[in-house]
Formats: C-alpha cells, sequence, structure tokens
C-alpha cells in the first residue's frame, strides 16, 4: 500500500467506523447467527494474490456485521458494557502507527513515561492513595484485562510470603490459601490454577444474602481456622463492585483482617473503580489505602477502547521481585542505572504495545469534567431503571441499584425471568445478561455507553413488559 | 466528538501515521533522551477541561516523537523488528471501531469464527500439521504475545501429566521439570515461575558451540537421569530460531525423545515460523507434526501490528481443561451444545478483541505471493550483511545467518565490538543489538521491516565501517 493508498483507504476505514456507528441504532444488537454461519461465508484457503483493501471493507459488512453482538450499541446492557470513544480509537490507531515496543525503557522510552505519567494522573482523580504513584515505591502499569492483574497481583503476593522462594523453587507443598467471597470474579479461581496453586486453594467466603458483600467475619474465622491448621494465607481478593450484582465489599474492614497476618490485599475494582473520578462516587473505595494491589479497566466504564487495565501497587519490588528475567540482548545502561522502571517485569508478557496513547487521548479530549459527566449520566440511568422496575408489580428488585448496574427480576419466577430477557435479547432490540442471586434468576442492565440515553433505557423496558405479559 | 469530528480527526489520524513515516529516515532510530526527560514535558495533572483532539496530536510532535526508538524505521536492525504493515493498522483500526469482545463465542460470534477461519489459512499457509485445524481435536487462537503462548502451553503440559489435578489441588511437591535449551527465550523460565514451579525448575540443556542448537543427546541424557531420579519431566521447549542467534533446534530429533515419555513438545517459531510461509524456509520445522504445540508471531516479521500471537495445540481439550471456567453471567446456549468454541479457555485472560481482522487484512491485501516476497527480500539482505561481513577482514561472521538475523562482531574484541554497536546506536542512523555467543560479544542485525532496502543496509554497514576504525 503507498502513502497514498494508505491515506486514501485510511480514510476510507474512519468513514466506515463512523457508517456502522450511525447504523447501530437500526442493527439487532446480538448476532442473529448460528455456530458455522460466519466459517461458512469465508474461504477454504487464504488466497494467492493481493486483493485491494476494499474488499476487506466490503467483507465486514457482508460477512462480519451480521455476526456481531454489538457492543458499542446504544441498548447494549449486557455483561459489563466494553465502551469505546471516538478518541481512545484514534489514540490506539497512533499508538499502532508508531508501532513501538515498549517492553523496557530504552526500547522507547515515551512508551514507559507517559505511561507512568497517565497512570499517576488517574490515581489522583480516582482519589487513589500516594503510594500507587511512580515517584514512590509504587506505580501503577497498564494491564491487558483485570484477570491478569489479579493473577499478577497473586505472584507478587507469593513473592512477599515467600520471601523470595517461590520464584526459585516453586510454590511447592507450601499450603498457601487465597480469599475471596463467593462473588468474586472467577478470575480469582483461574489464578490460583495458573499459579499452580490449584482452585481448591481458594476459599469461597459467605456473603450477607441482601448485600452480597463478603461476610468480613466469615472471613477473619476462615483465616484464624487456615493459620491455625498450618495453612499459609497468601492474597485475600476484595470485590470493589462484583460483576454478579455490583456488591461492594468493604475494603478497610477486610483490610483490618489481613494486617495481622501480612496478607495481600487486592482491590478488584476492574468495573467500579473508574466512577471514582466523582468524588461522590467514591464511598466503595474507601481504605483502598491499605491495599497492596488495585485494578480498575477504563475499557469497561470510562471510554477507553480495549484492551485497558491500569493495576497499581504499592510496592513494585514484590511485583518485580517475581517476574523479572534479563536475558544478555536486553542489558542496556538504562537498565542498570536504576533510574528507570522496565514494565516487561510488571506482567506475564515482555512484549508491549503503546496503550497508553489511548488512555491519555481520552483523559485529555474528555477532562476530568467530561468523564464525570458520563459517569454520572450511567449512574442516573440506572436509577431511572430501578424506578421503572418499582412502578410495575411484575417486576422487584433483586439488590439496590451498585452505580450504573440494575439486578432485577420478574415475581413470577425464574423460568419467567429468563424467558423474558430471552425474547428481548432474541428480539434484538436491547441485549441483557443474567446471573443468580440466592439461587435465583435475575436479569442485569449495566448501562455504560455514552451513546446510551433515556428513550434507549425507556424502549428496553417497553420490550421487557411486553415479554414480561407474554411468559 | 461529533461524528462529523470523529471523521475529521480520524483523518487527521491517518495523516499524521502517514507524515510520520514519511518522515521516519530522517529521524535518528534510537530516543536521544535520557531518563526524565519525556515526563518533563508533561503536566502534573489530568486537566480538569477538554481539550481538542489536534492537542493530542500537537503533543505526539513535540513529546512522543523525540522519546520514541523508532521500531518501524527502514534502519531499524536490533533485537527482532516488529513489523506493522498499512493494512494491518486498518485492520485493527476496524476492530477497535466494531469495540466487540470475544471471550466467548455467544458474546460475538463473527469475532471467534473469522478467528479460527484465518488460523487454518495461516496453519496450512505454513504448512503445518492437519492435526492443528479447528475442524478436529486441535486448533488456533491468536494471543497476545509468543511468552503468553508458552505459559499456556505449560499449563495445559500440567494439565495432561497430572491427569487434570493440578488445576484442582495445584503443582504440589511433584518435581516437574522443563526442558529448553541454554538458548531458549527468557520466557521459558518465567511461564515456569509463574506457573508455581520456580526457576529451579527449568534445565538448561547444553547447545552444540556451532550451531547454538540444542544437544538432543544431551537433553535425552538429562531426561532420563530425571526420571531414574524421581523427577517428572512435563514439556520441552524447542526454539525453532533462537533469539540470540536465529539457531534451529531439531524439531524431530527432540520429538523422538519425548515421545518415550510422553512430555508435551512445544515448538517457539516466534520470529522464524513465519518463514515457512516459503516452502524453501521450512525445514527449520521439519517434525513439527510430532509438536503438541507450536508459536509463530505475525507481530515480528509478518507484517502484522503488534500484538498477534499464533498459537496452535493438537488436543484443545488439555488447553481448556486446564484454564475453564463457567460463571453463570457467561452460560449460554452455544456453549451448552458443544458446537462453538470459548476463546476465554484458551488463554490466561478473559476478555479479547478482535485481532483476526488485522492478520485476516494483511492475508487478503498481501495474498501469499507478496508475504513470500516480503519474507525473501528479508532473507536475500541478510545474505547480503553477511556478504558484506566477509569482505570486511575486521569483521566475523559469528554463527552462519539464520532466515533475516546476521551475528557478527569485530574480531578485535568484545570492548570493540560493543564499542562500534554503541556508536552506531548513539549516532542514530540505525540501530542494532547485542547478544553473547560462547562467552563473547557480537552484534545482532535483524531485518524485518518492509521498508527496509538494500541502500538501508549498505548504510547501516558503512556506519559500522567507520565505527570499527575508531574503536
Amino acid at each position: 500500500m503507498s502513502p497514498e493508498e494508505f491515506r486514501r483507504q485510511g480514510h476510507a476505514a474512519i468513514d466506515w467506523i463512523a457508517d456502522y456507528w450511525a447504523s447501530l441504532d437500526d442493527l439487532p444488537v446480538r448476532a442473529q447467527v448460528q455456530p458455522g454461519d460466519v466459517r461458512r461465508l469465508l474461504p477454504a484457503s487464504a488466497q494467492e494474490d493481493a486483493e485491494p483493501f476494499d474488499a476487506v471493507l466490503g467483507d465486514l459488512d457482508r460477512v462480519v456485521v451480521p455476526g456481531l453482538t454489538h457492543w458499542q450499541h446504544p441498548r447494549f446492557f449486557a455483561y459489563f458494557p466494553a465502551n469505546s470513544s471516538p478518541a481512545a480509537i484514534l489514540g490506539d490507531l497512533l499508538s499502532s502507527g508508531v508501532g513501538a515496543q515498549g517492553m523496557i525503557w530504552a526500547t522507547s522510552p515515551a512508551v514507559t513515561e507517559v505511561e507512568q505519567v497517565v497512570l499517576d494522573w488517574l490515581a489522583e482523580a480516582l482519589g487513589l492513595p500516594e503510594a500507587f504513584r511512580s515517584d514512590g515505591p509504587g506505580g501503577g502499569v497498564i494491564q491487558d484485562t483485570a484477570s491478569t492483574a489479579t493473577f499478577t497481583a497473586l505472584l507478587a503476593a507469593l513473592h512477599r510470603a515467600s520471601g523470595g522462594a517461590a520464584r526459585l523453587s516453586g510454590v511447592g507443598d507450601v499450603p498457601w490459601r487465597v480469599y475471596g467471597s463467593t462473588q468474586a470474579h472467577s478470575s480469582l479461581v483461574k489464578a490460583a490454577m495458573m499459579a499452580g496453586l490449584g482452585e481448591d486453594a481458594v476459599r469461597g467466603i459467605a456473603t450477607d444474602p441482601v448485600t452480597q458483600t463478603v461476610d468480613v467475619e466469615a472471613l477473619r474465622a476462615a483465616i484464624v481456622a487456615d493459620v491455625e491448621a498450618g495453612l499459609r494465607p497468601v492474597m485475600v481478593h476484595v470485590a470493589a463492585g462484583s460483576t454478579s450484582t455490583g456488591a461492594m465489599d468493604d475494603i478497610a474492614a477486610v483490610a483490618e483482617v489481613v494486617r495481622e497476618w501480612g496478607v495481600w490485599l487486592h482491590v478488584d475494582a476492574a468495573w467500579a473503580g473508574v466512577a471514582a473520578v466523582c468524588p461522590e462516587h467514591r464511598d466503595h473505595l474507601a481504605g483502598v489505602e491499605a491495599a497492596d494491589s488495585f485494578v480498575t479497566n477504563p475499557h469497561k466504564w470510562l471510554l477507553t477502547t480495549f484492551d485497558c487495565s491500569t493495576f497499581w501497587v504499592r510496592d513494585r519490588a514484590a511485583l518485580t521481585g517475581a517476574l523479572s528475567i534479563l536475558p544478555e540482548y536486553l542489558r542496556n545502561a538504562a537498565t542498570e542505572s536504576g533510574e528507570v522502571v522496565d514494565y516487561r517485569d510488571w506482567h506475564p508478557q515482555l512484549g508491549r504495545r503503546f496503550r497508553a496513547i489511548k488512555l491519555w487521548a481520552v483523559l485529555r479530549t474528555y477532562g476530568l469534567s467530561g468523564l464525570r459527566e458520563h459517569i454520572r449520566s450511567g449512574v442516573e440511568l440506572a436509577r431511572h431503571v430501578a424506578d421503572l422496575v418499582a412502578d410495575d408489580d411484575r417486576f422487584e428488585m433483586v439488590t439496590e441499584p451498585a452505580l450504573s448496574l440494575v439486578v432485577f427480576r420478574l415475581r413470577a419466577g425464574d423460568g419467567q425471568t429468563l424467558a423474558a430477557m430471552e425474547a428481548v435479547n432474541a428480539s434484538g432490540e436491547a441485549y441483557l445478561s443474567h446471573t443468580t442471586v440466592g439461587g435465583r434468576a435475575a436479569i442485569r442492565l449495566a448501562v455504560g455507553s455514552w451513546r446510551t440515553t433515556r428513550a434507549d433505557v425507556d424502549r428496553t423496558w417497553r420490550a421487557l413488559q411486553r415479554a414480561a405479559a407474554q411468559v
């Protein structure tokens, strides 16, 4: 592709995206395809000869779009929405264009330093403790996902608890134990599996039946019992906004418990953490100053294109102690000076792209005031949903609304609840997901997109009401 | 950003990239900044108010570009170049625009099915075994990096060798052992550390002093000795193109050895694997049909923007057995039907972006013929470097050229070799990296960019000659 051709096709790709966005409102949110439908539209082998880029654009419309569930659709309310924004997309595009690889400071200093600065900015904007700033012994890094952040936190915790023995001789037969509520994200169990502890090492602590938050006394009792039995507590995972219902564990109370045993405290605020750009939405992070590590995902609710999971630690030495390796071909003067950070030692991967540009672009083009407005809009729309639920006797709330997440059900029963949701999803008019709370089915409606208006919420609600009338 | 504003700024971002590329030849390849220089140009805090996107573009020029080592520069020859291409960048842009999240088939079917098809295409194009195709018990997946692929392979190997016990109760005190040559990539040791085995579990097997390839008899002896001592060999890592010198371990011979003990055979062809698009550059993969897993990085030498590391397994059940978790909120009919693949169970992360679009765009807009031409050009330029080395008595080759990688040194000694390289790097005229071979310093020159011409290689060589005259 010549430079002129790149400009032409690049402009066409930008326009394709703008047109795709403009079409979203008329597209079914959930893909209407069956397994194999997309595959059948594609040739069996790669072709020998070059095709023009227009052919790829054409196949996006013909093959891909019908097979997409449209995550950027204004009526996508499932899981936690992964919101993109124009500024983030262009920021990421620029990062592709630069094509720099920031595995160590020396391989492209700006990749590391812009990331450090932007993570310091975001830590301050969220009211996170000074200890997480990069100019002390802590610091922040962009991970791909919160799953990786939780796994990395566990490796750092094992490093600290083992006095460095784990990286040398493994986790061995030390009976390490990891704690989280029964509502903790599945990535906690996956992290224990990957770190060689196994899923049996994870203690699922009971939650309060109303708030779904961890029962701190049960946590204390589990740790005491384990210590007395000769087991080794290594990390406690706190959900500052659980996936199922947005439950906010009491960080400060958990911190009291873990302090006594020197257990690593990891706060997983993947979805809800970014809400703290608003001072009035920081209560769920009270106590975070005691955390050893903290993760929140700007790629969920802060308008930053996936992947962008911001992760901070109080003591980066535990992290780099667990993960550092320095082969000869990466030796360099800057690393040896100790004046720089080499992010390669902060995550499982070696290579890394310049992900900070997209977050930088979001922080600058929205400004903190614009980001607050975005968060507040999501919270307000969720409250509106809660009002709609309250106004219709066929429905009931399952838990209190948590920021932009509302969990409700049909009073008629589980079958009706799931059938009503499936009817709406199948219609393509909106897309919701489900969970179980206290053994009963519930519908989750999570607002996140900057495209979502009150009209979208109302239209979705009417679709749910119609479905409720028919199940 | 309004739709019209997105179009305008999007076109500007595309043009910024085209202009940046046009300027590369005149920029110093290696960043000319000291630690903290970039950071000092940025404000201490995020701003309150929104700025126009133009301000971000302006700061790319003012703050970022001077702090970059230009990986897309035609005279970037360090590490292994991470080559982007216009088609891949636009493919990735479209993936950002779509903003779909493919953690499971149901969350956006096209994300999964396009990836399956494109990985089947690439497997066929590289002459990989049928067993890796997605229509049998195996299959391919795009990982972020080869480090993650190697780690994932180790988790699958542990799952198989432990009969599923590892995911439940951890690696425990079973004395697992992992094997690779002393030239194996550092990610092997990192994988063992992360999987809870520790670095001591990795046996670094001696290499042939000339070829730098693994000594297969030494590997056999190590496994035999370990088995006799009651240790448990779990995985052998084969380097099909080592990082240091491009050494090609004999896959077929290693396969003979591992077969006897049922040890997992992982082939790490991160850099050199993609060369197999050329039938004449497949020798180093002879024996790959015995591999349990295989990784190569289109983001290194196949024109696909980072990150794109293609990973195949013969038996996906070992992978998903090691990594699958199904929380209630991800339960769905497609998964339960068993008719679909849920890629979430193929890697450490849960969330995943639509990375297949960029690889699809590369395969289509270059065609296999265009990709072969690109690989052949890199090999030819490397041979040209080898000729230049042979023609200058002050220099000598350290190993035979390996595809696009040439390793050489100054006869004068290690100090002079490193000083000459540093002089060229400091000048900004070209960028090279170093290694040690047999305890002696050597310069690595790896060709990879589609922008690199013979003139770039000659200019770099003249700079090295001038430096050699002065050290």
